[in-house]
């Protein structure tokens, strides 16, 4: 553990970007390639209950501008997604792990068990609120890994209606947006990585 | 975007660890540089809204595991952080600033304003622990990505009894375990990476 790999100089460097470049754009296979990394992240159960809405229209910038505290960098980052959790759908489960299944690795009694123990484990509203929140978070921070990986900035906001935004950008029942992510090309004058506490404060051993 | 940075290869190589080998450990200080890497993820405000308790010794590890569905990777990994968030204190985030308003980078005006902002953002309960399962979440990612790139597996585990973990350990009362995450060396006949959902079914565009 004494050599760097260069995934911990990115983790080292990395800086929330409130100024991105307006002119800069993406090109949809761009975006697509940043989802599909994103999308490598874990879910409990392989669920996969995630979905990313890639807003990068002027037209549609403006639209979650205006339900997201008018901040200046959703319409001038090259896309804004807004990253959601969908609510866990045991139903689903059996569709997502059947790949696996027919692949050989898992056997199909195992996949029933764990439909059976996501029902359970998912049966209280709060819960399932939960897991759409945590599994949004684990893709949006890979998607910001993945962004930086590719030379790009990015900035994590939670300061938006999110009313507003299901309503706007059409969001099914079960779609939580849990955050917002631009992505795009640094402008000059974002600030450092901000200070964090010292470690004492946040790490205990047992 | 046509090289292939290393951290996207890890992103896109990374398992869900089922097995471990039971006898490596790991020192006190590579799990103080885990954390403190796991720390550089962002969070709203800077918040740094989260705890990671390193469950490392077999007593500590046996009695996570009582808690955690018996799940045998609890106690064969090196490590199993227990990472919490904590329920948003806006309070506390003009300690959280002053560094960097010392700094010269933040006005102290402008600390003011994101603690006002986090009052009103932070003022229903759901809000508070949205955020907490967020920031966590965000950590648990990146720790998983610095474990990695160290040459260690992970797994992240959400099936356990969250007010078993908290008794058994003492959280404080705004500590929201949010996941469980085991590091450690990779042991044989781990299953590859889960596949994932066609791109069309998570990804849009606006």
């Amino acid at each position: 553990m004494t050599t760097t790999h260069p995934a911990l100089t990115l983790i080292e460097q990395r800086i929330s970007a409130n100024r991105f470049d307006a002119t800069h754009t993406l090109a949809d296979a761009e975006i697509e390639r940043l989802v599909r990394l994103a999308a490598r992240a874990p879910t409990a159960y392989n669920l996969q209950n995630w979905r990313f809405i890639a807003v990068r229209t002027p037209a549609a910038k403006a639209r979650l501008r205006a339900v997201a505290q008018d901040q200046a960098k959703v319409a001038e980052a090259a896309v804004c997604f807004i990253v959601c959790g969908v609510l866990a759908d045991p139903q689903a489960l059996a569709g997502r792990l059947q790949p696996f299944v027919e692949a050989g690795h898992m056997p199909a009694e195992m996949a029933q068990g764990w439909q059976q123990a996501a029902r359970l484990q998912y049966a209280t509203p709060q819960a399932a609120r939960d897991e759409a929140v945590r599994s949004a978070a684990l893709g949006a921070m890979t998607l910001m890994h993945a962004a930086q990986a590719l030379g790009l900035a990015s900035c994590a906001l939670t300061g938006f209606d999110a009313d507003g935004v299901a309503r706007e950008f059409q969001l099914a029942r079960d779609g939580v947006p849990v955050m917002l992510v631009t992505v795009g090309r640094a402008a000059p004058g974002n600030w450092p990585q901000k200070p964090r506490r010292p470690l004492a404060q946040v790490l205990e051993f047992a």
